[in-house]
C-alpha cells in the first residue's frame, strides 16, 4: 500500500486525490489544510481518505507528498515537514512559479533526493475542493522539473504520477519555466485583472456591466484566480511579469498608433485578419513545433494569403481599402488643384 | 403575409432568420448576401427561404428589412435600398457602431420613417451562417436606437422584433451607445488581438503555444473575430477606442509598477483580491443598477471586507503581509542600528 499525503486540498490537491483513487490501487490518500473546513470538504469529495491536523502528521508516513498550496505557503510546508520525511519519499508540488520553489527545496531539505519539482497548466475559474474534478488534467501540460540531485526512483515516480493524472508531461527547467510561464499566463492573468478593475471602476459600470457579453467575461476571467495564488504568482515571478506587461504595454500603443491613423488603414486590416488567421490555425491545434506549415504560410505576401482563406474575404476587403484610399489621394489632389488654379 | 428580408446572411443573419422562422408565423424571410455561396448555406440551412441575387430584388417587396453586414458594408446596402424599398417597410440594422450608421440612414434615406438602428450584444467564435443559432440571442442585450424620425410602427416593429429574438431591449442614442461599446467591447476585442498577435510574433511561440491554457485562449478568442467585422468597428468608432486603449495602457503601467515594487505588496493583495470579489459578483449576475450592495460592500474597510468572504482567506493573507513587512522594517532598523554602534 503507498501512502499518498496531499498538503492543500484545494481545486489542485482535491483534483489529484480524486484522479489518484478513480485510476490506482494499492493507494491510501490522505491529506492536510490548513483551513480544517477545506481537509474536510476534499475528504467527503472523496479526493482525501483521511484528514491530519498537522501537515507534519500527513507527511511522516508518506511515500509521496504532494504540496498543492499556494507558492509562498509551499515554502512553509516544506519547512514543516523537513524535519519528519522520510528519506525516500518523493515530493513534488503544483506551484505556477518555479525558481523559488526549486531553491527553497534544496535549501529546506539539504540532502534529500526525493524532490522533483512540478506544474500543472489547467485550472478553472472555481476554486476550492467542492470544484476538484478528477478530469482536470486531461490533456493539459504538466511541466516536470527534476533537479541535478533527485534520484531516479523520484523522477520515475514523478513521472508516473503526472501520466496517471492524463496530463502530457514537458521537462523544462526552472528560469526557463518562469520565463515562458509570465508570458502565456501571469502577465495575461494581471492584464485580465487591469481590464476587469478598470472597468469597475469607471462611473459608466452600471451601463457597462449591462452591456457585457461573452467576449468581455472571457477576456476577463482570469480575474477569478485564486487571490492568494495570484499574489504569490507576482510575488515569485516579478521580473519576467513586469517584463512582459511592459512589451504588452507597447503593442498596445502600436495598435493605438494605428487605429488613430486612417492613413494606415491597410495596415491595420492585415493585422486583424493575419492574427484572426492565426489565432484560428493555434484553436486548431497548431500548437509546439508542428505549426511550421502554418508559420511558412503566413509569411505570404497580402493576396496569396488572401486567396488562401475560403471566399476571398481578405482580398476583397484589401482591394476596396485600396480604393477607398486612391479616391482619397484623388480628392486631395483635385482640391489642390481646384486651390491653385480659381 | 408579411416578408423579412435580411441582407447579410452570415452568423448574425442567418441566426435572426432561423429564429423569426421558428417563432413567427405568416411570415416569409428572403435574404441576399455579397458571397452567394454565404447565402446558399444560409438558405440550406433553413434561415432564409428564398436567396435574391441583388440587394434591390430582396428589399423591393420587404415589410422589414434587416442590414447583418459589416459596418461599412450597411452603408453601400443602404445605398443599394433607398431606390427601391417601400415607404412603408421598417429598415433596421445590427452594426456594432452606431453614430455612423445613424448618420448614413438619415443621409441615404431622406423622408423615410421607417428606420430604427439596433445592435445585438451577442455573438461567438466561429463566423458565418454555418454557425447560425437560433439561440444566439437568447438573454443578449439588444440595443435599439430609434432616430427621432422614426414612425411608431417602425419602433413597435423594431422591439417586437427584438422580443422574439428572445433578447432583452435597451434604448440609448448612438453616442452613448458608441462610448460605451468601446469600454466594453471593441476596445477588450483591440487587447485580444495586441495580445494574441505578441506572443505569436515570439521567438518562444513553440514553447508558448504548448503552454497555453484556458486562460490565454479565453483571453484571446475575440482575436477571432470576423476580420472585416472588426475592421470596421475600429474605423468608424476610432476616437473611443483610442481613448480606453490609452486608459488601459495607464492600468496596466500602474499594476506593473505595484508588481515591481516589493514595498507594496499589500497594495498588490488588496487590488487582487478586491478584483476577485467583484468579478465574482459580476459573474454572479450583480450587474446594471442592481449592485448597490456590493457597491456598498466593496467600500468597506480592509479587515471587514476580507472577514465577509468565507474562510478569512484574506484577512489571514494581509495579517501575513503586514507580519512580513514588519519584520523587514524591523530588520532594516537592526542594521541601521549595528551600523551606528560598533
Amino acid at each position: 500500500m503507498t501512502r499518498v499525503a496531499i498538503l492543500g486540498t484545494g481545486l489542485i490537491g482535491a483534483s489529484i486525490g480524486l484522479r489518484l483513487r478513480q485510476t490506482l490501487k494499492d493507494v491510501e490518500v490522505v491529506g492536510y489544510d490548513r483551513y480544517p473546513d477545506v481537509a474536510r470538504v476534499a475528504e467527503r469529495r472523496g479526493a482525501i481518505q483521511r484528514v491530519f491536523h498537522t501537515p507534519e502528521d500527513a507527511a511522516k508516513d508518506a511515500d509521496v507528498v504532494i504540496l498543492a498550496a499556494p507558492i509562498l505557503a509551499i515554502r512553509e510546508l516544506l519547512k514543516d515537514i523537513a524535519g519528519v520525511v522520510s528519506p525516500d519519499a518523493v515530493i513534488t508540488d503544483t506551484g505556477s512559479t518555479k525558481v523559488e520553489v526549486m531553491r527553497w527545496a534544496a535549501e529546506l531539505l539539504p540532502g534529500h533526493h526525493g524532490f522533483v519539482g512540478g506544474h500543472p497548466m489547467a485550472g478553472k475559474t472555481e476554486f476550492g475542493p467542492a470544484a476538484a474534478d478528477p478530469a482536470l488534467f486531461e490533456g493539459a501540460r504538466w511541466v516536470v522539473l527534476p533537479p541535478p540531485t533527485a534520484s531516479e526512483h523520484a523522477v520515475a515516480t514523478v513521472t508516473n504520477l503526472v501520466e496517471s493524472m492524463g496530463a502530457r508531461l514537458m521537462f523544462m527547467d526552472a528560469e526557463e519555466h518562469d520565463a515562458y510561464t509570465a508570458a502565456i499566463s501571469h502577465m495575461p492573468m494581471m492584464a485580465a485583472i487591469a481590464l476587469f478593475s478598470m472597468e469597475r471602476a469607471s462611473e459608466a459600470w452600471p451601463e457597462l456591466s449591462a452591456l457585457a457579453a461573452g467576449g468581455f467575461r472571457d477576456m476577463t476571467r482570469l480575474s477569478a484566480t485564486d487571490p492568494s495564488m495570484a499574489f504569490d504568482i507576482a510575488a515569485t515571478n516579478r521580473g519576467h511579469i513586469v517584463h512582459w506587461l511592459n512589451r504588452y504595454i507597447e503593442t498596445l500603443r502600436e495598435l493605438s498608433r494605428r487605429v488613430a491613423d486612417e492613413a494606415g488603414e491597410e495596415d491595420l486590416y492585415r493585422l486583424i485578419a493575419a492574427t484572426e488567421w492565426e489565432y484560428t490555425s493555434f484553436r486548431a491545434g497548431n500548437v509546439g513545433r508542428t505549426e511550421n506549415v502554418s508559420k511558412a504560410m503566413s509569411s505570404m505576401d497580402g493576396a496569396g494569403f488572401g486567396d488562401f482563406l475560403a471566399g476571398g474575404w481578405v482580398t476583397d476587403k484589401l482591394e476596396a481599402l485600396t480604393r477607398e484610399s486612391e479616391d482619397r489621394v484623388r480628392q486631395r489632389e483635385e482640391t489642390e488643384r481646384n486651390r491653385r488654379t480659381p
